[in-house]
């Protein structure tokens, strides 16, 4: 094609991960209208997916000290959601090690969710997998999110890729969790992921982080590559330096099953009031973090200081550290 | 290469344009300390060129309504600049019809600068080949900057590339005026610039803007695909939404000759402060006209307003509007 990107891909699907990311920020004290509101966005937007939360254990995280949407019990979600009646799937977060599921994950039948996305550091593989049999099991549509893929070795993303390619996961997703890519790392990674899982059925999707300001871009050159279930969330909210904006997915996409003019609606009553009371972005800490591909934990504790913020030092520290 | 963006390209050089291009956000009333805090961190990060402002008309512009940074009088320059005793080159941009070249731009050996930037309009190029005849004749380094691509049709632009490939200008850079290009536009116009310059001993450069936060990604696409001259500001600090961050490419460049410790004392000292006066960044508003492929001036105007912004409205008026 000479300007492939002034098409489409049928099957490409997008997913929502507001609520669940950036949750990560406030420790998912959303209000209720908020909730309803990147809701209604996302239905009224065509998104494919609004994942709400984490399904995360009540003995490891206090209730107490948490928002409900760190444990999405079905009367929290059916409290804004009602019983969900739209094309739209409802997706929760499960993170190996930090989730109860044999208890807490009920059976489809019994429940407002639709997809269950299991997320795993590939030393925790085997927990994984035995969740997203669970899961499957119990009727979900299953994601396994591969996550920090930036520091795991070849060999061992392929062995994990193996792996995930009997399981009955029927999304793998590349996951920068510390906006450390370049657009021909992601290349080539998606690569990798569909070559490993060609034959099987399984997509691949991509879960972006704008540590360096490459989220789009980087989003951008999976879909070239082949990525099919695409992350992104609200005015890019996430951790530390958020996420894909939603805002720039959707006017890229030019699918006309999506709907720019909701999520601008959205981002001017919600999410200009909330930039208010937290800080998201890519803030010159995260742009360091990533260039070093490190875990932005540092970054996200200079940041939440108050007073001005000593990049230099900051910076010595790092490099001194490595 | 397997991994080709761990090495470096000694030949690629990098272009300082915050006090050019930032100026068109305070009508170029800089301080002369933060204008001599952006020169010493050029010097000391090992940055190629700075460029310090426009020769622009005094007959066009008022100069009682800009700060000198619009005129670049060698008095104003040596203000700050001294006889800039150092390996960083000065550099002005003029404007196709906005500068009365002839008289205004010195010959070299009169002047602090090294190199004039001839920036264009497709329609204006037969005014721009005079101005860099005139440039070159009088012994600077010169530059030809084809604004605006992103509206250009290919015939166009290859008939402007004929052109500038027999003229005296040593750099032809793509700009992206309106932060509109995505990744395999920015490669197709290096492509055809690189083609269309064999043989001339030309480099192409890159000038991106962050409509759609592209800039940086987009940027380092161009470097993929054979751009040498790489142009860039303190903080993303441009027009609108502004540019490719320094503090961003500094830290992809693997090149030993660049440091990026002096970018980050200047953020800290200089910028955090100029951001609590002057607004840029990829804002909302600048997405939509980003990916409109529009210029940028009624995004200007909706952030100008004081109050909250009706995103929704606005977009509205575009697309009724195309």
């Amino acid at each position: 094609m000479s300007a492939p990107w002034i098409t489409y891909r049928p099957e490409l699907k997008v997913l929502d991960c507001t609520i669940r990311d950036g949750g990560l920020i406030n420790d998912h004290l959303f209000d209720d209208d908020l909730v309803k509101a990147v809701h209604r966005a996302c239905v009224d937007s065509g998104i494919d997916y609004m994942e709400i939360g984490y399904k995360a254990s009540k003995k490891l995280f206090a209730p107490a000290n948490f928002g409900d949407w760190k444990f999405c019990d079905e009367d929290h979600m059916r409290r804004v959601l009602g019983e969900n009646d739209s094309s739209l799937k409802i997706a929760a977060m499960a993170d190996a090690e930090k989730t109860d599921y044999h208890e807490d994950i009920l059976p489809k039948d019994e429940s407002v969710l639709d997809v269950i996305r299991v997320a795993t550091y590939v030393h925790q593989l085997p927990v994984a997998v035995d969740m997203i049999k669970d899961a499957a099991d119990k009727g979900y549509e299953v994601t396994c999110n591969l996550m920090a893929i930036s520091i795991v070795q070849d060999a061992e993303i392929q062995q994990a890729l193996e792996v995930l390619a009997e399981s009955p996961a029927e999304t793998v997703v590349v996951v920068d969790s510390f906006g450390a890519l370049y657009s021909e790392q992601v290349a080539r990674l998606v690569k990798q992921y569909r070559e490993a899982l060609a034959g099987s059925g399984k997509e691949v999707g991509i879960h972006a982080h704008n540590n360096q300001q490459l989220a789009f871009a980087n989003t951008i050159e999976a879909i070239i590559h082949g990525a099919n279930r695409i992350d992104a969330t609200m005015s890019g909210m996430g951790r530390g330096a958020g996420n894909c904006p939603m805002e720039l997915l959707i006017g890229f996409l030019r699918n006309p099953a999506y709907r720019l003019r909701p999520v601008l609606g959205l981002l001017q009553d919600c999410f200009v009031p909330l930039r208010e009371k937290f800080e998201w972005g890519a803030l010159v800490p995260y742009n360091i973090t990533g260039q070093l591909n490190q875990h932005p934990r540092s970054a996200i504790s200079l940041v939440a200081e108050d007073g001005p913020q000593d990049y230099v030092s900051f910076y010595d520290k790092i490099v001194a550290d490595l």
